[in-house]
């Protein structure tokens, strides 16, 4: 059995961070084995890449910068976490990967897909996830939880419309790859659950 | 007059730093306004990202990470530093600019030319210096004169095929490049001096 490399998607508030841990434990109550990163981060090298991206105050970072950093930082956890795990027959569940940089900084930021294919094609070098699960919520509602739960950082106190072209990038790309599923996320919260279980325990069954 | 951008390239020991006080000498001397830059660096950000790309030690930084960390850099110098700067009419001397990204990731690391020029175009964005002089040494010599000032960093640890490398795509690239003068570092120092200060008083003419 190969090892696969699944990762969670969405916006702030999404909830994100439960269905990680929904994933984690429907992996070990399979008996796979597997290990758990975060994007930008992962790798003490590029968890310094995720300090100075999300929370350089005294610097205003150009949305360039940010870009080669998130790809910085990708291509340090690719090389030296994603890839040995996956060869070593590990599973990998990734909190965001490349569709995040590819829904905020080319749908959010606007940066052409001429760079963000270029750079993606370059990083990935053919490491794509089996599956994404993508959490789909109204800007709007999930700034609010996000806010909720405390303070902002940097990209996170970007304008509504911000998250907005960001929304839409990423429903764009799932429609277009069948290995990305989309899961409403403003429904009732066990319904919520429920389906991102299913989703886990439908693709475990047929890896 | 328009402002100008003059950039000092070589191998460690090449006499850049000796090179940057001539040329800072030169520019005070014609009363022109100037601001330095180093690379990796010359900004809060930029500084820390020349800590991780220096230094790093715990983690081995993979050669895409290096490339793209050095752009990163390279991008916020450009737009917090450089561009205003030539903007307002001050000249900048910079010691390294991205001829050592052509010459070390390039040359040495052995990195494609397609993605070398695709990131100097996506980040210079067409902000090219105007002269740079580059210091050509034997690396051999230029390495023991490094090593005689102490410790070396990631990089300077290469072998020296690495510099063979590095110094024979810094001349390939000053053949192609009018704006780039090359000058013999390994001549007698007085020698090397007079011709930096040279190269700099007819381009000051000149312009």
């Amino acid at each position: 059995m190969t090892a696969k490399f699944i990762v969670i998607e969405g916006l702030e508030g999404s909830g994100k961070s439960t269905a990680m841990k929904i994933c984690a434990d429907t992996l070990a109550r399979a008996n796979i084995d597997y290990i758990t990163t975060r994007e930008p981060g992962g790798t003490p090298v590029a968890e310094q890449l995720r300090t100075i991206v999300k929370h350089a105050e005294k610097e205003s970072i150009s949305t360039q910068t940010e870009l080669l950093l998130m790809y910085a930082a990708r291509s340090q956890l690719l090389e030296n976490v994603i890839r040995p795990a996956l060869a070593s027959g590990q599973w990998v569940l990734g909190d965001r990967h490349d569709l995040s940089s590819q829904a905020y900084q080319g749908g959010g930021r606007q940066i052409s897909c001429e760079v963000m294919n270029f750079l993606s094609q370059y990083v990935l070098a053919g490491t794509r996830p089996d599956l994404t699960v993508y959490l789909d919520i109204e800007p709007a509602l999930g700034l609010a939880r996000a806010r909720g739960r405390g303070e902002l950082d940097r990209i996170e106190r970007e304008d509504l419309s911000f998250f907005e072209r960001t929304r839409a990038r990423y429903l764009e790309l799932a429609e277009q790859d069948e290995r990305i599923v989309v899961i409403g996320a403003s429904q009732a919260i066990e319904k919520v659950h429920q389906d991102i279980e299913q989703t886990l325990c439908e693709f475990i069954a047929r890896r």
